[in-house]
């Protein structure tokens, strides 16, 4: 399915996207920062990933001046996606933004694709991926319908987005590229090219673990972050001490609009309903980063179970059969989880994420000194 | 809780509904006539009372010259509503009216009491009462929630709906009658004072029956009918043939605006989902009997499910355990059922419906001699 | 923007279009058979073209044993639709589809580019000619972000949809082929390859012109036919009269499940919130023809106003301004017209539609002579 | 309307109100604490009252060991809301709560009546109260349909709520007791009893003045705060600062279930399309303060606007008519406004809110020197 000369092209931009992680790699998570967020512990990986089964796969695009994009992909299982469907929860928070898929999730309340993640301009190919992907799968040799399910960010500035760059050919390649483990972060795949508060943003993840009186069940969070507001980092008000934030001047466009796409994983054994409130929970975790989530957002969360007590097999869509089912009173816990992990997510786009020159000039990385310095004073002011 | 005055009074209202009772017991239900929709088989008693275990009863309220109003109570099971919820799902078609306890019903897909429907100005006194029966019941000493769930229409054309003469304790007293078996229907409960099509109104039921190789399960329907249009009588232009219908000169108004109340039961072991995907269905039975839903109709469904392997029970609220589950592939047998269940439970309620006269004028009942032979013709004709 | 290759494919391709017209030219509109929908006139071409700048495009693919699909592409106006954008509402009746461009319809209440329709698996292709046709037009040379607007239902048995047949050039060819007049109808365009009833459907069309006491606005609809149930054809049961319907036996899945897509346009000055409510109408127009909407229908509709004094120009989005609107006390007639005019857009799409061989065999034309004769001995009847 | 006896014990009632007024003026608002939330300034009186026309009223119900509940009216303007009605938008955040009228506003995009907030269990009574409020208006003798507006939160901890004590009379009285100027604010009205993050909470009020460029317009919120979560106060860690927070070892219930609601008010000229999503940013202001939107929680969020130039007139409502629009470009501004507003407004709710005792215990106010002092040595570490 995979042909020959852009695989030469990508190993090129490996070489390329090798530099960049090089540097990437000296900036710090947050939490190696010193900076946790909320009251709940993180999975072992504090990542999508710690939520067992779920692979994560990134193609990134960096080209000439003015190619600075990619696709990001997230597998559920690494089983049949489409024969065993996960039951899923889908959310807008502000429509301005081109999602593909999410009629089917919200009708049946399940996903049977790889979620995909890329510019705004690309969908159209991504989706062709996740259909021709599916299509080609051992044991769906008759299946004609299949629900792609998408999400962008726009990432215009960075990126010659009307260029439309991306292939379906990159998007299978960031699905061949799925793996557990580490999930590289800030200016990679989906977030080549996105800027967030005006600085670089890009893709971040975070987890957490409920303790096991609370169920002991794992929470993922993966974000492309593109988006703006007055930047908070857990409590220091980042944007105001950096003097870059919405509504501030001439800033107003580069520092408020812009999207955010999240995608949360859960082995908790919950519904489609309750997923899609769990969904709903992530843009709490938005909100605390700083953001009004202005006009221009186009901010979606899409959430699955991974759980095999829920999955819906070819034996469960075809006959009543007991599928577990976590209550409505036990779910605030795993809320709590959604929006700290989300939060932490978008947090960790920005520690991560490296300065990029491309097509409409320079972003930089968000500067790190000042606001770790800042919590510090805060977090260890006596009395405290 | 039911004081004493009333009681007198309401044994004399009971004399006066015995009367109107005898002219309805007159006139045919729609398949007494001859008539059927659809093409799947009914219940025994062709009624919302078919889906074991529900219990529908009627306080109608019949005085002097302009009080034509009422209460009818739809309860789920006969057990503790309140600590054994059913799962339920939610539609709004037009939202012109004021269903009470709709947003708790679609966030935790369940209800906790029982339905009530009256008319439009007394819906606090319905609910006033659906809360009270609820904390007096045993075993809810504890209780300091109570979602009253409420439907209603205005029968403000017949009844002095300004006088808000329903009280709490009328609402009591139609949860009292509430029984299984035959469901009165017409001029009764909450259908009282209501008007459809520019004819009388009022309360009407139908059931299905699925055969044993599409699951067996029945769907019970149970409508509050006072909306217009075009009326059509399985395909017979009713509306066009007796010359009263939406737009037609001065009639416009007569004979379109108002609302309809839908109540779904069904014993199909379905999520919260799929019975709002049920619910959805029954509006295209609305649509059938010739209503286009003007602007200002309060056109609501409400669907729940008596199957014990779905009830939330305090051990299922508790803690991760097993429900049934109907997949997604298996209901659209279900949704046949209530679109047709729908249809004909709007015929019953204009077929069985006597004339009233009332606050501001005299309402005739459907004359049902053209339409019954219009339709035998239709049906008999050669090569049909 | 085309290339040269598809237009000798094209031209080839018309020849084939030409061959099925003349059949088509045989088959009678709904109302030439002198069957008429409602109680509203229609406009003078009986097709959503009678809402003045509208134009409907077609291309047809018939290739081989195997290729029966297309596309139609609708067009709200002849302008710059991305800088002078018109008020939308969207509505899923039930989402098992892949409509591309609902959510952000949906937040700012309008739409920027063509409506293309297609087959299920294309909808990339479709999404990716509206995004570059987009970014082509004259004033669009900054543009970055264009919302896609794509309907699709499955035409698979007729069609070998694996084989993803429809290129972006199709798209293309069905917008450049756009224009206003008589609408070709039955299997064209998006409609080639679809089933309706278990019968050949297709593209069908239909409009409503108020009396001027009720605005004088026209209300025009297109639809794409492919969902079945049991056919009613103005009261006559064709189903059950030619003995083929949903659940019966075993012709349940050809007779049942499927999807329909409906675009309406108005010239009324209808705001994003009640263009939403008059496209929920059109569901009530497929309910009369017969179906329940089962699990596997992709049934969405979409509503737009053409009227100047509601379009959204670049004047009209950089500072308050005044804007027309019909207060919901007038919409009505509207919903009337957008029931009727629906319903019998799915009457035309089917009796226009010539039979088809493709794919996987033959699926006939619906015979008309047995519901003609039998619609005429019903109104013909004595009494009526 | 106003009964005598109750005019009495309002007299006796408000005497016992005063004393607690009394300990509320010793606590300060946040600003006169020197802490302000976000970048947009005030209005003059920092309350929801900045919004011309606004008028609040309050019933406080401080009876006996416990009763700790009450009413609070907002009137979104003084002339006949039923009449001139204001276009409004409506947010469910998590629907586990009893707002009444909620279908309606959707709908039809507006308010007509006083909106009132109270406790649960009393929602009937003070739907009544709107009811017959309106019915009584001068130009309403022949209004027969209402649609009440009531929010309600859960004060069953420190209110003996299954008492049922609110009447329809003193939901009367609320509404005649609203006024222009300064909110009081805690444990006033429908915040009599409430708890917030394991504090005493109550009605809290803030506001948003545009800058000239930015149009000028004021955003106004107040809320009647119940909630939890892990409070968070301008970035200071208060919930752990204090030891007291949502899944904190046993205080899981009382720092974290609950509810609030929101009433934003603007006089910019916003559809009910833009209206809605105002609400929906109210969320985002909840987020910041901690919470994690807990399974338990009633959240809702009602926006409206008091432009004249979007009022819906008699005149607006016959005939098609121009309407101002502040198009979708401009309204981040005011997203901005709103999430700043609501988290002040919750905040205010705490600090001026006194102890209280009451049906089931003690509950305390926020202690304000720690988060204070910290605040204070946050803000004025070096380099910020």
């Amino acid at each position: 399915m995979v042909g020959g000369a852009w695989c030469r092209l990508s190993l090129a931009l490996a070489l390329v996207s090798a530099a960049f992680d090089a540097i990437a790699a000296d900036r710090p998570r947050l939490r190696d920062a010193g900076i946790g967020i909320g009251i709940l512990p993180t999975g072992p990986l504090n990542a999508i990933t710690d939520v067992r089964g779920v692979e994560i796969g990134h193609r990134t695009l960096v080209e000439g001046r003015s190619i600075r994009t990619g696709v990001t992909a997230v597998l559920p299982h690494r089983g049949n996606l489409f024969q065993d469907k996960v039951p899923a929860g889908f959310v807008v928070a502000n429509g301005f933004g081109k999602f593909a898929g999410s009629t089917q999730i919200v009708e049946l309340g399940e996903i049977e694709s790889p979620i995909l993640l890329t510019n705004t301009l690309s969908v159209p190919e991504a989706a062709a991926a996740a259909i021709e992907w599916t299509l080609a799968r051992p044991g769906n040799e008759t299946v004609r319908s299949v629900n792609a399910v998408v999400g962008e960010t726009n990432d215009g500035e960075l990126n010659d987005i009307r260029a439309r760059r991306v292939t379906k050919e990159d998007a299978l390649a960031a699905i061949a590229a799925a793996d557990d483990g580490p999930v590289a972060e800030g200016a990679v795949g989906a977030g080549t090219g996105t800027i967030a508060f005006g600085w670089k943003g890009g893709i971040g993840t975070s987890s957490r673990r409920l303790p096991a009186r609370l169920g002991g069940y794992t929470v993922g969070v993966l974000v492309q972050s593109n988006y703006g507001g007055v930047l908070s980092v857990d409590g220091v008000a980042a944007g105001k001490l950096l003097g870059r934030y919405f509504l501030k001047d001439e800033l107003q466009s580069r520092s408020g609009d812009g999207s955010v796409v999240i995608v949360i994983a859960t082995d908790a054994p919950l519904s489609d309903r309750n997923l899609t409130r769990l969904a709903r929970r992530a843009f709490l975790g938005i909100a605390r980063t700083g953001s009004p989530i202005t006009n221009g957002s186009g901010d979606y969360a899409l959430a699955f179970s991974t759980a095999e007590s829920v999955r819906r097999t070819p034996a469960r869509r075809a006959a009543a059969s007991p599928v577990e089912d976590l209550p409505n009173d036990r779910v605030s816990p795993l809320f709590e989880a959604a929006v700290e992990a989300t939060e932490e997510a978008v947090l960790n786009s920005m520690f991560k994420a490296v300065p990029m020159e491309g097509h409409q000039g320079r972003v930089e990385a968000l500067p790190l000194d000042d606001i770790v310095a800042s919590h510090r004073r805060s977090r260890s002011a006596p009395a405290r």
